[in-house]
């Protein structure tokens, strides 16, 4: 059984309109046309967090971060928002998407997805990367906009989990709560409310809020396919890169990127993994991306893959 | 201006027929079945070479190895030689398919490929090499069979080509002659025939006979492209080592691939490259397989790649 983990993800920014007022019948709207379903979620008084069968959705007053994984549609999801919100009200558009595992499986190329929403916004599409090897597609709207100081963003993908995470997490029918304690969620988090769901046979997916920030992971843990991301928007001080270096250490990959807007995010990493890519550059809308790939030098070599008919 | 560089590759061994007594007429449908077609031929006792206006043919009497590049459906002219030949006839039969630069533009994925193949062939399929990194799709017929002694190749395929490499490859309709002397072809290939051309308004394409050897040389030089590739059935001694020596010191590519079977090809590699990548198998059918990725240590971060729509 595989599945697509890689995920694509959606920000947009508005002004003069409230998106959390929006309702949740709105948000499970907008989710329906990914081609996802709320799982469930949790709110405080800034943020509302979704848990979807496919990734998350976050929904400030200002703002909205959708990330998706599988085969699901996000740029549909992102043409049901813009008609709803209105164009005139959208500040900037921000859409992102990592190369896939099984790429053949989608229902689009990033080149559809683009061509598609420059139907409705005008921008720029570039990959950080080289096509070839890891790499992340990212457009954004051209817009006159410069984000607040705090707009930051990192994220760390991490590819084949080895060691206890490799045996652990491919156990079926685990509890939510036997993963969230693998990691040592409610410690690394602490602070932070957390909402988290166990796919069956397999799989997890979380996502925590505390005050304007948020913290989400999901895993892919079957062997054709392992993978695991982490993401938030908690600024990169010490206590950050601790949380990064805790979940790259339990989920033990044997490569992983990194993904930063707007932040540094390097201290974290052991240096049993080498840097393969660094891609790095300053979009006209005032965030620096960095992308980044390391990797776990081979030892000895390895066996060919034998390949599923289902692939 | 793209142009997916990266070959799709076929040998089938036969029994008891005489491929190269089935005249050049057949060829050319083969090769039509592929969509591709032939520019020129050299033969001499023991092979014919045809050029191909996407890569190259060879015909022996016991085996056929045909390399395609572009949006050619190689499998195609693999139904109309199984056709051709008689099931009962075909000893083995070898297909391999890098991963592509623009994997979407192609007309079918290696899963399509092995699917039509497998209604007609019984074997395996397995990738050497990481599915998000450079890698090699292989399949093989299963039967009972040894290769001989000598029935060895090596590949070398060549990355984002650097230097004066970048820069001459590009001009526009440079003569075959020039690009000849650019790599010194006629000296590292002393006592071949050579047999070459050069597309308008680039891409260069080489075939070189000797006695039942054979080198090909396939070059697609636009940068968003930028690719090269080397393929011979030469023994790997270290005469041969220095014709890889001398192609990936003119090439001066970012990273590069070698494909061996039954041989061994490690002692031309200079130490600026760096080893990130072996895949080492022994197929059923006698031969041991090896596949190994090197990429030149990036020395600062690279900007964005913009995209370009026509990908």
């Amino acid at each position: 059984m595989i599945f697509e983990g890689s995920e694509k993800k959606v920000e947009i920014i508005v002004k003069d309109i409230d998106l959390r007022s929006m309702g949740q019948e709105f948000w499970a709207e907008v989710v329906a046309h990914a081609n996802a379903t709320i799982l469930s979620v949790i709110s405080n008084q800034t943020v509302d967090a979704y848990l979807l069968s496919e990734s998350s959705l976050f929904v400030w007053n200002d703002r909205v971060t959708m990330i998706t994984c599988g085969t699901t549609t996000l740029v549909r999801a992102i043409e049901k928002m813009t008609e709803a919100f209105g164009q005139d009200k959208i500040k900037v558009l921000v859409f992102q998407r990592k190369n896939e595992h099984f790429s053949h499986l989608q229902n689009s190329t990033f080149y559809d997805d683009i061509e598609r929403i420059q139907n409705r916004h005008q921008g720029k599409a570039m990959r950080f990367g080289h096509k070839h090897e890891h790499h992340n597609f990212l457009f954004h709207s051209s817009c006159a906009f410069t984000p607040e100081a705090d707009d930051t963003t990192c994220e760390i993908l991490m590819y084949d989990l080895q060691g206890e995470a490799k045996t652990f997490l491919v156990q079926e029918n685990l509890s939510a709560n036997q993963i969230r304690e693998f990691f040592s969620l409610e410690e690394i988090l602490a602070g932070f409310e957390i909402d988290d769901f166990s796919f069956n046979p397999f799989g997890y997916s979380m996502n925590a809020i505390k005050d304007h920030f948020y913290c989400t992971i999901h895993i892919t843990p079957q062997e054709s396919c392992s993978y695991m991301s982490f993401e938030t928007n908690l600024p990169t001080n010490q206590q950050t890169e601790g949380i990064f270096r805790s979940l790259l250490k339990r989920a033990n990959p044997e490569s992983f990127d990194t993904v930063t807007f707007n932040c540094d995010l390097k201290d974290f990493v052991s240096n049993e993994y080498r840097l393969k890519t660094v891609a790095e550059d300053d979009l006209e809308i005032g965030y620096r991306v960095n992308f980044s790939h390391y990797y776990r030098p081979q030892t000895s070599a390895k066996k060919a893959a034998p390949i599923e008919r289902s692939e």
